[in-house]
């Protein structure tokens, strides 16, 4: 398997089709505000509130987009992804919708609330150990043992493009909000969800700049923008931040990237837990570590939010109890 | 002070009023659905996240629909109120946007996130013991001094029609999703909230049942609509729902609750926790215990709701990290 197909980036229209695909079966998922938040970090801060979405993060729009489009032919035999667990639940849900049948492989040590939400979608979970195997090679031989296709975590127009129905929502809901953003901030694993978003908004905001965040030790997309070419994780390289444990830019994601990113901010899982906390004191909404990696930027003045109008996305709320706890706890005053 | 002037009690139009005059100054809080909650508990579950409002609760809607209509000399004169917290920041919040002062009486152990965001809104906090002093007394002396008036928690027509807004909401939002109500649930403190839903709902969604859900301990509403009289909570009374506190129904919200309620249920701290997990793991919600009574009596089977439509009111998440963290342990499997 190749991780990127030959297929040419998704445009703007891309963008607007899947969000007409998207209209009535993903949720428009509210912006959030608070008066205090805006206080405590000198701004206004406009939150996309993705882990609201109907799997608990934005992956349904990208994977609902994709296998909508299924054949009859494919529907019969099913899909096949990997994923840590938000692209998991995304492609469950999404196949349930549709009538076909998914299987996933998942790294073992993924956070339970994935695991049992997975399959509670109905999807059938295969378990690798990711010290030893490769997810990669784990799907495909499933893959090809079904005729099954897979549903590739980012690297793919119409997963893009459905991920970008969350910036023609997010552009929407803050010209409502009578808000001129200033700049909008993005969690960044692969690069699927900030390019179709990056899409969205240089069509219904241009000029805003847009800035990938990413955890310490995966700042692959941040290290690739700023050298113009794909650079890698390092293989070693530890964050709770589960979600964004992408080893490098998708082709097809980079390339829409390095186009329209003004650039790429890192933040420390210290950071991540802080902003997780901000979210559960000010917003009332449960943020995973890799859904808080924007707010992180801004809240931790890696990006100098103050005086500004600043959109973050959260992208995704599935997180386990005890590590959520632990977040809380970690950042307290 | 009396805790009941001689009002006569709102009517529908009352409530239509105040959801005219809260529009784009309260937050149209979105009604949240988790397919796997709803399988989880074998119907369908909507549920109306009053946690996202202004204050992270309802209370907000009341407390502005009250302080917007002061005239020029009390305005000049400020606000006196007397809250565990969340109508302390209702009345604070509305207090800041109306250009008024807000003097708030509140227990020496409220949750320190309610006393924090009360005094980060801009109020004067006044703490009292209330294991030796009355909150009423606290807040008539200083109400005295100053020639202010006194914004009620919940017996007033003006804080019961703000609070129906909720219910406006809901059964709109209920309308747009396609759902026919079996039923509505609403956490019960003094009644306000459910008072001014039950206007609306009979209005809107005539001859759905709403139930007042109380925590065990302070089932005075249940026991007020079963005697047809108000009844009293024993004196030593404990729960971990502070919001829901009330010793006695309000004579205004009770004239209205006795007519329009169907009943009261009860629900156990257990079972609070419980639902506050269910919200963290489905929805992604922070809901504190008084506000996840609703959901709590749904999921713990009191209120039977398989194979039925039935909208839960959340109506706040203003709880200590600590709080919440004991609360999802105390709940895990």
């Amino acid at each position: 398997m190749t991780s990127s197909p030959a297929f040419d980036p998704p445009t703007i229209d891309d963008v607007t089709a899947a969000a007409e695909r998207l209209a009535g079966v993903a949720y428009r998922t509210p912006l959030l505000e608070s008066p205090l938040l805006n206080e405590a970090l000198g701004g206004r801060v406009l939150v996309k509130a993705e882990a609201l979405q109907r799997t608990g993060s934005f992956k349904f729009r990208g994977a609902y987009n994709r296998i909508s489009r299924l054949s009859d032919a494919e529907r019969a035999r099913g899909v096949v992804a990997f994923s840590s667990g938000n692209h998991a639940q995304g492609v469950a849900a999404a196949a349930k919708l549709c009538g076909t049948k998914a299987l996933i492989v998942m790294p073992d040590d993924a956070p339970k609330i994935k695991l049992a939400n997975t399959r509670a979608w109905g999807a059938e979970v295969v378990l690798y150990d990711p010290a030893t195997t490769s997810r990669e090679a784990v799907a495909q031989a499933a893959a090809d043992e079904r005729g099954a296709l897979i549903v590739p975590p980012f690297d793919h127009p119409l997963i893009m493009a459905g991920q970008g129905s969350v910036g023609l929502e997010l552009a929407a809901q803050a010209a409502d909000a009578n808000a001129t953003l200033d700049a909008v901030l993005v969690p960044c694993g692969g690069g699927g969800l900030i390019s179709g978003c990056a899409l969205a908004l240089a069509a219904e905001a241009p000029g805003v700049p847009v800035y990938a965040v990413e955890p310490e030790g995966y700042d692959d997309t941040t290290r690739s923008l700023a050298a113009g070419s794909r650079q890698h994780a390092a293989p070693d390289a530890v964050t709770f931040c589960d979600a964004l444990r992408a080893q490098t830019p998708g082709e097809l994601t980079f390339s829409v990237n390095r186009r329209l990113l003004t650039g790429g901010i890192v933040v420390s899982d210290d950071e991540v837990a802080h902003a997780m906390r901000l979210a559960f004191l000010y917003l009332k909404l449960v943020v995973e570590p890799g859904g808080a990696t924007a707010l992180a930027a801004l809240a931790s003045g890696k990006f100098d939010g103050r005086g500004k109008t600043v959109a973050v996305v959260a992208s995704g709320g599935n997180v386990d109890p005890e590590t959520y706890c632990a977040a809380l706890a970690r950042a307290a005053d």
